[in-house]
């Protein structure tokens, strides 16, 4: 079976990582350069005090082959609109593994017959073009959004890199982004570990009410939410999230995909998410304070 | 005129350090070894180039001397209550220099006859416990509290240190608030210098929403309020505010004093502070992780 993967960020080189081990990888990058040092060096990966070293095939992504099975989509929700372009024509299935939901709207739109929807909780950490650090031991989830799931049962390493199916890509998708819109821009707004939201009171104050508003937008258990949500919290208490190491490190965040879509159902559902307003526009302004002190 | 001056914050420092130049100054401190110091190396006034130095007298604040005929109490709010027992014995003229407007119910119970209101305009930097940098040339704004508002007709550097006359205490300390509210709490959570506040479009709606919730509150006209605080925000484009320093150093902040009064106010009034509340309870948190990183 021969799997394409597009986009070469930390999930693109954590999936090419562990699916070369059984399958016949391509990774398509967005820069020649960066395909040129993965075929020549090869992907390092780092887990723990291991590196292991696999050759791996890299292409810049406007070269792409036809003939892949499937295609995985690893790049981030805002880079969607580059790639679609270059799956139009392929007639392989797709897997896309995007934060938030924004996304989906775009991949409804697409003709394959085969689309499936995956979220990944792993942590990696991309450290140079062709490195990529595995920080933390999760699952892939997937789901079959139109045609067959089976497509997406892959081999991989049953304890390093689990594939977990999953019936309802809607639900697995929603209880994601819950999580990702409760933690992930208050941590960014307040500079904090994701630990912090428990454990500093006027923080976990904040982190309810967002919850309260984010569980009552889509209508589901804000008890149940928000004890998975705290365990969550609890495991990854030293990490920061995503969405601060971006603020962190000046690169745009995932904000609209996460936080713009809650604003976007609430309108539809007519609530008002004024907690995920001020906190979305918070966000905006500290991607552009970023942009100016470059 | 035998003046006393309590607190050996930047405040005091610099009042102390001008007034010295034609009353006669105590000036009066929490620890002993402040006192000393001061006594030993006189107090240093940084202004630009210029360094001056001035012989004053200082001691600790539990052995204040009666005698003076104003005492200027220039610690911060929330270190009011410290004091309050040495004041109440004495029979000077009180002038007040707190910020926001939470120390008013205190000051309202004491039993002098004279007792005035100060806010200051000035920028000041305490380096160490005996210097001062004057960073930023203000005016010191005076009004009567209770009894005659001549006692604060200071004779002072008319360029360097002016004192200007206010006929209502009120109105003059709610415009101070109203800016404190608007600019402090905002730049300390978004980790932005004052003029950002205008210039990144995001947080210029946060601001906006913001200065619309606190003049709703107080009843006074939006437009004016907004077009005096960006002139403070271009013209100090470039400083930090002192609650985006306190939260950098780890300090505690005015915010009780600031968003914790107008929270209260629109209690009162029946108003609903929402963006008031969040950046409140964002300040505490940010206090509160402060102390927990020491």
């Amino acid at each position: 079976m021969k799997i394409g993967i597009i986009g070469g960020g930390s999930i693109g080189l954590l999936f090419a990582a562990y699916l070369s081990r059984d399958y016949n990888v391509t990774i398509y990058t967005r820069t020649e350069r960066q395909a040129d040092v993965i075929c020549k060096q090869g992907l390092q990966l780092i887990l723990g005090e291991t590196v292991s070293s696999t050759m791996v095939e890299a292409l810049p992504i406007r070269e792409m082959k036809t003939g892949a099975d499937l295609l995985i989509v690893c790049v981030k929700s805002y880079h969607l609109k580059d790639v679609l372009s270059y799956l139009r024509d392929n007639r392989a299935a797709l897997l896309f593994v995007q934060n938030g939901m924004s996304h989906l709207s775009q991949v409804e739109k697409l003709p394959h017959h085969n689309i499936g929807i995956g979220i990944v909780e792993h942590g990696a950490l991309k450290l140079n073009d062709h490195t990529i650090k595995h920080t933390g031991l999760g699952v892939t989830r997937a789901a079959a959004f139109r045609g067959h799931a089976d497509l997406y049962k892959l081999k991989a390493d049953k304890n390093l890199f689990p594939l977990v199916m999953e019936q309802d890509y809607y639900e697995m998708m929603l209880k994601k982004l819950i999580v990702n819109a409760c933690i992930n821009p208050l941590t960014a707004v307040l500079g904090a570990a994701n630990g912090e939201l428990l454990k500093n009171t006027h923080y976990y104050k904040l982190f309810q009410t967002l919850t309260e508003e984010v569980t009552g937008i889509f209508n589901v258990s804000k008890a149940d939410m928000q004890e998975y949500i705290e365990g969550i919290c609890r495991k990854t208490a030293l990490n920061k999230s995503s969405m601060l190491r971006d603020i962190e490190e000046k690169r745009v965040t995932e904000i609209d995909a996460i936080l713009g879509f809650v604003m976007e159902q609430a309108s539809i559902r007519k609530k008002e998410p004024a907690l995920s307003k001020l906190l979305y526009t918070m966000v905006k302004g500290k991607e552009l304070q970023g942009e100016e002190m470059d």
